[in-house]
């Protein structure tokens, strides 16, 4: 069994690059994470398999990325009762519009939370705002973290006035 | 085992009166189907089941309606060989144009055969279509059914000249 | 303080019919919250009191639900640690693809979790399944919510084939 | 008269890249095809010949490229009662919506199989699960195929924990 | 023969009441016309002689009005050397995005003349002009109308004022 | 007073890399034409004199480009009678779909003939089509043209079976 | 000449329940205005006249509005230096984006202050804004309004405790 | 107290090259400004302090700037009585339509002037423009622009001509 709390999952290694925001987000505030390559279209029964252990196997949430018909968030949500964010990922023509609608329009019952097309990073955020919910230190972590994303701002616009 | 040649699936029973056209297509045609009620997201592991016994059933091909993020025809894609048809259904505000993607856009290597929103008469045609490969008789009938199509057509052309 | 778990908020009484499916998902999971009415528009000022005040006053999760160029699940975001599920409502002539754009385009730092369009249901249900993360009671009614919803379409099925 | 199995076609000798996918999907399947170009707009009655010669030429299935106001799959789709594919090909400016329309949005009587954009392998494996219908061989090595590709992700997961 | 001017066609009687206004407007400036049902999908070698036959057969001109993936302006402007002005048509659920796509996006060399959707009162306009380019008559009746419209404007305004 | 043809006309110089293709059609077909910069935004009132004067000036059809908001094409058909053929221009971001709209929906009673995005070689074969209507010259140069097309598609097809 | 502050225009009479609100707002903040039909495409040149003499007819600010090709806001902006508002009016079938993009994607050097579909209410209230760059009684009312407005929300939250 | 009549603002410092445009034009006309970065998302009660105080600070008016769900310019609108003008920039995938939405469909009572993708010069002009109410420097400025960029034009077009 993992001790892992995130488990980060996407279809294919070619999606790597654009999820590795959320394994950097995540590494940046100290929470364990699992990376899989889980595919809902090439692998479904290990996707089964996977979501239906997830909680078992001590994950708190699972961040899936996907592109096109972006099935996996959707899916996985279905087979767990642990929070799913989704991150559509831009692959082919469509400049991830249809994976946006395919990871936000779920039917009723089955929630997926979705980000931005691409951006991966902030699925890990809300990963951590999640699991925040019982950790004073993730919470500790996260006011840091607006606050120093405050702060850059705050003296970009300082430095413009010299 | 159902001796039936294909298999009708959608979500809900709400999506009934849309998928009727394809039941009235194949009981035009004489095509045997059974109708079944399988949701990708909320009966993900019968789904499974279904879509893994369809061939071994006597299945030779599936015909999936769905709405919204429409992940079940692709899913069901993804666990048989069969061809599998896949029905756009309109539900919400976006017109279908989420189902639309989510349906046609699926990644190489898992194809689904995509029809217009809601269009499942043509389902069924493109089913009877397929089958009728092997089957003299259902050529016969699908030329037959072409023929009074353009009869029914042209008729409304020369009754408009009186 | 608020001994509430949730705070659900909109920017006007006329989004409460939408986001209605939101009060009932918390109720049926005996989850509790507060309704508020907080526009990000009209009362700037008090949502960024709201907004800050929320883990303070002991909420947990925030459900934010806007319609047009919907700012308020953002800017609630960028105001609070907490996790923020964002409800994209249809309203005016864009069938919502505005409210989507708007609540899921989040930039880097600031998440919000998106639903489908008018899903407020669904908001519910995530915001269930996060605060289950530390709760075994809640996990219970998940699986069992999940169990019925498997179970009704399974009947329905079943019902199909007499 | 031909023996191949399927009749690739497409508008232009430019589509023949994207096409590619078809041809080596149909290639490593051992089915046959010949590959011809066909325009609905530039050789209309070219196109009405082929279409209507295809069954007595022994071509069991069409596989039809087009981009634009894609007009070849649902011409031809009206002039065989053979399954035709559509394989939307994104040209100009509009990333392949047009296409992608052209080809899905087929009135009732008149059916196209549409696959995601440029996704022409897919059109070649929806070929292939349609001829498997009356073929043990074909179906085998569909079930070969898909076997290999979930080896091939399940090796990915697996090499990413090293 | 024909001795009319322009052939008004479309795929279906059910596309009358939306191209009654060509035909309300070749009757207004006199312009004769003949109306055929003739349909690229399901009477496709009737339209190839029809559109074939058109220049024999007097017409100068061809309104085609279609809807959904709108074939009929293009095959029939690739069939005759006639200038085509298309009518895109809203049938179903897309809200004619796709037909006005369809006829829009003709590739390099056939050529179809869009107007807006649904707004077949133009087309028998921009039949007019075209038409008009070797008669005074039409000319001048163009003028008139031209004319008259902006008098009932300017009327509309000055009634306003009282 | 020109003797030209037909006026093609753009709101920028930028514009004529695409505009050339009307110049290379109508140069191909021997038809005479002037080009001209008369932007809608930048020069209004030069854009209603030359508008105004199009048919006293001797031309008998109008070619105009546009990119973005693009309103030249539908002002200046409201300024004349002469046939107004409207190319949309890609520029900016949108790809070409703000100025596909622009120039498509024109209101009832001022009609613009919409060519594909960036299609201007069709909009000057479009202009040829309807000079065509009064000359059997430029009747034949069409048919001349639109065979050349065919037999360089079949020549492709046919060498492609070598 | 007028001693009116704003130019409340639209193309036709149909607009003006649309553009009510416009009307409503600038009567609400007792700023003085005139209303006209004045269309772009139906009288080209009395919009040129009117938007030239704008100015000197003490008009301050001219609130235009049009729907589908929506050219009349871009067109007087370009015959002016008063400041435009352009309210995007949803008429005919694709749910007022054709005029979003016809009013707000104009060209470098004709800026058009674009407010969203049908909302000429927020055209006044940016009117008013604007006039009291140079007015304390007007920057007192729009303080005024802004303060109602948020009590009405902050009333709205309160009954709601009740 | 700044003495500058605008405030030009954006989110991030990336987004400089886009509103340089805004800066330029401001420039040009002699208008005075102050550039300062202030982020809705990052640091929004800075936001809120800087929108507040702005009409304190002696501005006439706002230019902000925003990509993705681009809230910085309706959340400033609705903190101050300044007319706002909002530049939607293109950020990530979905080709600034996510932003153009986000600034365009402000809620009745909190107006937003918008202008077209990355078109900040449009903006500064539009600043211009609003500001000339009250003084007839500007409105000569404008003017003289206007005219210059009027003879570019027809210079351009005479030049075409030699």
């Amino acid at each position: 069994m993992s001790q892992k709390k995130v488990a980060i999952i996407m279809g294919s290694k070619s999606d790597l690059p654009i999820m590795d925001g959320a394994i950097q987000c995540l590494n940046d505030f100290g929470v364990s994470f699992d990376v899989n390559i889980v595919s809902a279209h090439r692998t479904p029964e290990y996707m089964v398999k996977f979501a239906k252990a997830a909680e078992k196997n001590g994950y708190k949430l699972i961040i899936a990325g996907a592109g096109g018909a972006a099935h996996l968030p959707g899916m996985v949500a279905s087979l767990t009762i642990l929070p799913v964010i989704g991150v559509p990922i831009q692959v082919g023509k469509l400049r991830g519009l249809d994976a946006l609608l395919s990871v936000a329009q779920m039917p009723k019952g089955v929630p997926v939370a979705c980000v931005a097309v691409d951006n991966s990073f902030n699925a890990g955020l809300l990963a951590c705002r999640c699991l925040s919910i019982g950790s004073k230190v993730l919470s500790e972590k996260l006011k840091k973290f607006q606050k120093k994303q405050k702060l850059r701002i705050l003296k970009t616009d300082h430095d413009l006035l010299k």
